[in-house]
């Protein structure tokens, strides 16, 4: 028998819920996808994504070829399998995920958040592939991070590890979603940066910046951005002050458990030197020196469209291999019943 | 052929050289020590620790009992095996250390930092049996550290993860001897209570405070405390400002490994709800809202005058049990010569 040769990830989005079928070299033959709020059910919600993928894994020739399910999903808890904590979505928590997908589809289901699916995923089939320590961070609306140490994720005694998008960057600093202040993340995310974009502007009210023809609750980080690309001088200094915050911090993580790489990932991440240049000068500063030149900062590997889908199915291959060792175990003879 | 009983654990301090053997249920049958500084040639040094050393195997009839030896050293490198930058020591970097031990006693050799050391005499003897999550934090003359996740020492991509005591508590703080500012050990450390002591006195000058019938370059930590029982308010003020920096700081540690529990040791972690309860409610007011109430704070369980010994012995067992699982591959069958 030969072992079956590809994995489904699933990435559960606020709005979108997209799935993929992935080989063992990261090609996805395809995906699909459903929105994540149709149903105020939870089981409804499981139905259709099994109509859906089903008919995706059919039409691809790939019924009875899936070794494992791997599943991204914000709060996602890998120990219980569940969504643990109440989000913006339609069910209440805790969301039995891994159980009833992996009832569904017969196939054996693992569960994580989102930015540890990205982890698995740069470390599966990524720039991380030769790596057994380093720090996944995605910059997206928030800052999200998956901590890999001697080749395994961190996930903590409570399946909770890997938030560095609440490390204090600015002690007493900006109010965060999670109830405390100054987390990296009110700084270094999209929302950080248009926040950034509020205080320059108002801190600075006789400076001339294209950002004042853009009504100030509409401005985004793309905005900001594409200002800085334009030469911008505001624009510029809120990069400069992004990257700098965010080169502090990555220099304080690498005393923690010493990466060899930080791989970035989201949209900030894709802002070239704007971002990059102030974030090597304050990460290589602030660095202890015996880490001074030695910790790599990578961009993702994975091509972005795919990203979440791919991260979520690497852990489908964990999923398969723990079921298959469940398996080997003798079993107990079986007896015919009629 | 019984398993070999006991560890050497081997405590190499600037001053002392510390040496005992340890059961597997961390019973110490005898100790001993050297000066470490004795010597200005490093295979001296380790000629006079074998012969004394060897003196206590016999004396204590444990020849060709020992199952390993276990290194805590200042900048030990687990990986290595060395003591990889210059440090407080008369012979230069990098010190060869368990190459050395091992080929003069014949016996499998492993090192590390003495905070790891630390973490893995609690992990094997003391509080932490149970624990495959958790952090310990020694609080010296400076602040150590040793992460446990998983159940595996973090070591990181080069041997030198675990610095948390040099993550940033005060942004360009107290200058450190890392060369940076604001780490944690230039606060939260017996040399750090005695800056706040300079920095307080200083401040307010007009305060009537028993400190100040010290002369103010000779005020120690455990003056600081004494004052504090005595109820002197500006050492109690101290204490508070102490224990809320490393509430907080701890709280950021619990947000990237989320560990079941910090493990602290060392003089200035004696100093009870002086130092203890400003430091619970500063680390319950920064922990994220899902970690409030559910991570505990406690003491090493470990016999103060025993602890760095122990804690180098633990490692002994492991640097035995890789020596073993070596020795067990298949062999070349050996071809007399004569």
């Amino acid at each position: 028998m030969t072992e079956k040769p590809y994995v489904l990830g699933i990435d559960i989005g606020g709005t979108n819920t997209v799935f993929g079928i992935v080989d063992a070299r990261g090609n996805v033959l395809a995906t699909g996808s459903i929105k994540t709020q149709k149903h105020h059910v939870f089981d409804d919600y499981v139905d259709e994504l099994y109509q859906a993928a089903s008919k995706l894994i059919t039409d691809n020739d790939a019924n009875d070829k899936i070794y494992g399910i791997g599943i991204g999903a914000p709060n996602g808890n890998y120990y219980t399998g569940n969504i643990e904590t109440q989000i913006n979505l339609p069910w209440p928590a805790p969301i039995p995920l891994a159980k009833v997908v992996s009832e569904k589809f017969g196939v054996p289901t693992l569960v994580t958040n989102d930015a540890n699916a990205a982890a698995l995923g740069e470390m599966t089939y990524g720039v991380a592939r030769s790596m057994k320590d380093f720090i996944m961070i995605t910059l997206g609306t928030g800052v999200g991070s998956g901590v890999v140490v001697g080749g395994q994720m961190v996930y903590g005694h409570d399946g909770m590890a890997g938030e560095l998008g609440h490390l204090t960057a600015r002690r007493g600093g900006r109010p965060c979603a999670c109830g405390r202040n100054g987390c990296l993340e009110t700084y270094c995310s999209a929302t950080g940066v248009v926040r950034t974009a509020h205080e320059f502007l108002a801190a600075r009210p006789d400076e001339q910046t294209t950002l004042r023809d853009i009504q100030v609750e509409e401005i985004t980080s793309k905005d900001v951005y594409d200002a800085a690309v334009g030469g911008d001088k505001m624009a510029k200094d809120i990069f400069e002050y992004t990257g700098t915050i965010l080169g502090e911090m990555l220099a304080d993580y690498a005393s923690f458990t010493s990466p060899e790489a930080f791989v970035l990932f989201g949209g900030l991440a894709k802002s070239g030197e704007m971002l990059m240049r102030p974030l090597m000068e304050a990460f290589e500063k602030n660095n202890m020196p015996m880490h001074r030149g030695k910790i790599k900062i990578m961009q993702s590997g994975l091509p972005q469209a795919d990203a979440a889908v791919l991260g979520a199915s690497a852990l489908g291959w964990e999923a398969g291999r723990q079921a298959a060792s469940t398996v080997a175990t003798p079993a107990q003879p079986s007896v015919a019943n009629s």
